[in-house]
């Protein structure tokens, strides 16, 4: 699992590119990207998940203007599954994917499918470059079966999706996967290596009403995160939750910071056939039946350090982008 | 869940079935069930799993023959799974299925099946009987379907099986669901309370290398008991268990003792097309979609009274037969 | 497939036990059952398919009633399917599932259950009994697994049921087949010899409405026949078809007369776990991979023989029953 | 299914790009393909299926070699199938995919992947273009999958694979759709106009001994083509058939000639998820439940036509490249 490299190049930051369908977790996550100071986003794709693959894309744009990063590319993929029917969470994320957010007039319209920008930006990359999905692995696995040479310019996957315990779409099935559990079997078995960010520790990654107060009070960007945070919240708190977990900012935090999440290593392959089961991820910590490890899966979370970086990329941007 | 009132019948005994597939858990598991004094167990029903139908009716008359209840009826029952190919576990349990264990000759030949065995003895009894599995469930299932009527004469069902965490046949599956998953969605759905003893419970519920020396030292009984654990705890030391599961008398345990285990309500499915997850207990503590709780599911276990249980039913059965 | 003896046995008749759905095309069976003179109907099973158990119990009785056979027993079975929901044919079959007939007052209650009633007359009979399963097997099922002995006493089992090209309910599957697959795994896997009676057979074992005309003025049984051929043919009319087909009968006629029928030995399963496919039954005439032939599949019909025989039952009837 | 306006272009040919997996009746449907003097060879994309993807990428470019085909650009696409493992039908086309051939020396590297090289020529056409797949269908599922613009270029699929009635590989399916269910079932959910060509039309397009000799008599590469029908045709010798199915040359013969095939109408889905029945071309001819038909499924073959049109095509080779 060589992906130690990764930590070194482009002058300290590390190379990414963001696949996401925003949805409000995506946007914070978006946020944290680009106000870390650690990470080089080489672009953004999108993807059908949270919501349509026409919002997914406005919405990551929208994101990308109200925090000065226009100019980074965003170029759309898939507009549903591999194999199945798109069901979007707009009982969570709302009609739009991302309730909360005015969309700017005069977006850019950067005319590049998804697909297409993975392998050219891979291909012609000298470093290999992390992957950070925070949505169904539609678009990934979808570029691997095309260009499967791309995938030896991947330093590792840092997703958002699955878990070892219980599911949140299903008992069994965390969103992400259950979305596409096709994509996902065909990223975990592709040889890339992976960190799991998983509900296991992203719903112990919550963030609590006085510290979206907190947010609201840094200046325009933490407005607005603090508006996608309260509707965010209303879904969470309907479930009985007391704080909201920001599953997709926890994906981007693991890239930077290894000391943010406690992982184990594990064979994960992802169900595809279950009539209860469809888009579980078989965690098999003890790696029974001799099967290697292809994962890092997170097990736990320092919550305090992850709200630590989230408030201070809102700062950051906010000094680079006086709204 | 009306179980409450099992606690009080048949002269402050509880009036129980055992159906097994010994295994050596299973024959501690009676000794358990003859020894603790609490129960009254009215037969016992064998049935193919841990070994073969044949082996499992032999075994479990040969260990009522070494604790002095060759008197009670044992009924054998299927010789497989309901729609699968048998698959014991002779890595755990030896070629005999209960490696340790002298069989006496001159065994009792009962000449009952077990479907009839269950519906009699249930439909002529005045009280509601608890059924206490700890094989594959293909026995209790195939009586459920063939009388439905029978069921109204279960007090509950206790019964060793299942995982809400990792599996230990699969990642995903514990054995005695594997082993017959179609027969496990029966009587889980069956509408009967369920008390689900999983390996959430079972794999803490360990007896130790010193505890099996005291065992010995009990008697001839005591003496069998740990000959027993000494073969059984080859396969679980080979795993790395410091300590030995003896997941099926924890089943019988729990029938006398709310206290032995913690248990959460939850609703309870099985899995029975899945690829990687087939004979998965799906286990839902959220009950989300509306799905109403229909077990309670043992997730905690109090070591030292289980022991003590154990304990002290071997000592019981020495006083009884001083072999 | 040593089911020749059956055909001497006796005295002359052949010793039977019909399983139906009662359901119009069962109801026919009934009539050419016992109007054709070559059947000794030991009893009748019913269980739910069509209709729901409580109809075809009823439904079962009626018929019986109307056509003097009201002193055979009829045990009533499976409520519905071994592991999925019921679903009934009521758009062909209508609410009560036969609609046309009117129920007789007084209805014998017998209050037998079918598995005890298939075993125990199996268990005592000195002669091996055909089997008429014409509804979901179910019923046939549940005996095997509760009683494995009897299926030595079972000559074969000449069913209704799959189809080796299109299906009905879906294009993979024939209702029977459709509505309980692991009833129907269990039976093609049972070893006792099969006869199925399938749509490529059935799709041409067609009664045309000047052939009803000609029921009708056979006397009251025809007349209620013809009745139960009015309503029933409507589902079949809007499908397109120009006559009706009388599935079920068509296994009662191949039970008695082997030239009814053009037959093909093939190996035969059935799918349960398949998204587009549960309860196809996979019919391999070529035995590929060393499949053994487990069942006589019927690919041809001997029209006009067919019709002869329940042209002949309906006028036998009338002569015993002058109604 | 607007692919009436494919017939006129390209100067009275037909542009297509043939995706195979040669595989001897891929071989003889390339040189179908080339010698029939209707369809404009834009391409060959090779893809793994009877042969490794190595193969059948050397494979291809021989039988090109041979016919004087150098230098029609050969792309090399997925070495497996999107969510399965490889089984080549190394039974059939022995270990190299194509016995019978001699490898040129020197042959020609495209360096081109056929995904790319699929959408960027698609993309590029200013008519539209036939797609001829006659092994998985991998390659054109991913295409599609990434690039879904391109299906607008796409004028039909006319593709070898599937059955109405029995299978091949297994009793339900067809090897083509068996190797890549999931890739079959995205090609038939595409939306694209398609032409089944599947055993129920090949099992017909036989090719006899005396055929084949005939074939020897026309010069090398009528030679080659017979070299090659006499290895293709042990295996189906040892099942039983007395000439030997040429499946995917008949796929190209009805891409230029409606009347090689007789066509009806169908729905076609295809199951991924059954244990019996995975890879199975669910054929609804009658589109019951709403079903609109998305494929001409062929169902017979003039197999005097068919012949004619190959062996017109080897005499024309045969001018073309007097070897």
């Amino acid at each position: 699992m060589g992906d130690d490299s990764i930590h070194a190049v482009s002058g300290g930051k590390i190379p990414v590119i963001i696949d996401c369908d925003p949805g409000h977790d995506d946007a914070i996550a978006l946020m944290l990207a680009f106000g870390c100071g650690r990470l080089d986003v080489l672009g953004v794709t999108t993807v059908a998940g949270n919501t349509t693959g026409e919002n997914a894309y406005r919405n990551a744009r929208a994101v990308l203007a109200h925090i000065g990063a226009e100019d980074v590319p965003v170029a759309r993929g898939a507009d549903g599954p591999i194999l199945r029917s798109l069901h979007t969470s707009r009982d969570v994320h709302g009609e739009s994917g991302l309730v909360g957010i005015t969309v700017p007039p005069g977006l850019r319209e950067w005319g590049m499918n998804a697909v297409e920008f993975l392998s050219s930006t891979l291909r012609k990359s000298e470093t290999r470059i992390v992957l950070v999905p925070t949505g169904p692995l539609t678009n990934i696995a979808i570029a691997f079966l095309a260009f499967p040479d791309i995938k030896e310019k991947v330093g590792r996957i840092v997703l958002m999706g699955g878990a070892a315990g219980q599911g949140n779409v299903t008992p069994s099935s965390e969103y992400n996967i259950y979305a596409d559990p096709e994509a996902a079997r065909i990223v975990f078995r592709s040889g890339v290596p992976i960190t799991m960010i998983g509900l296991d520790a992203t719903h112990k990654a919550l963030v609590y009403p006085s510290e979206v107060e907190e947010m609201r009070k840094t200046g325009a960007v933490g407005a607005l995160a603090a508006r996608l945070m309260d509707f965010y919240s209303l879904a969470y708190r309907a479930r009985g939750f007391e704080g909201t977990p920001v599953h997709d900012a926890l994906a981007v935090a693991a890239v930077f910071d290894d000391e943010v999440v406690e992982t184990r290593y594990a064979h994960v392959d992802v169900e595809t056939c279950g009539e209860l089961t469809a888009g579980r991820t078989v965690v098999d910590f003890r790696s029974a039946g001799g099967k290697v490890p292809n994962a890092k899966v997170a097990v736990g979370v320092d919550r305090e350090r992850f709200l630590g970086h989230l408030m201070g990329a809102l700062a950051a941007l906010e000094g680079a982008n006086p709204a």
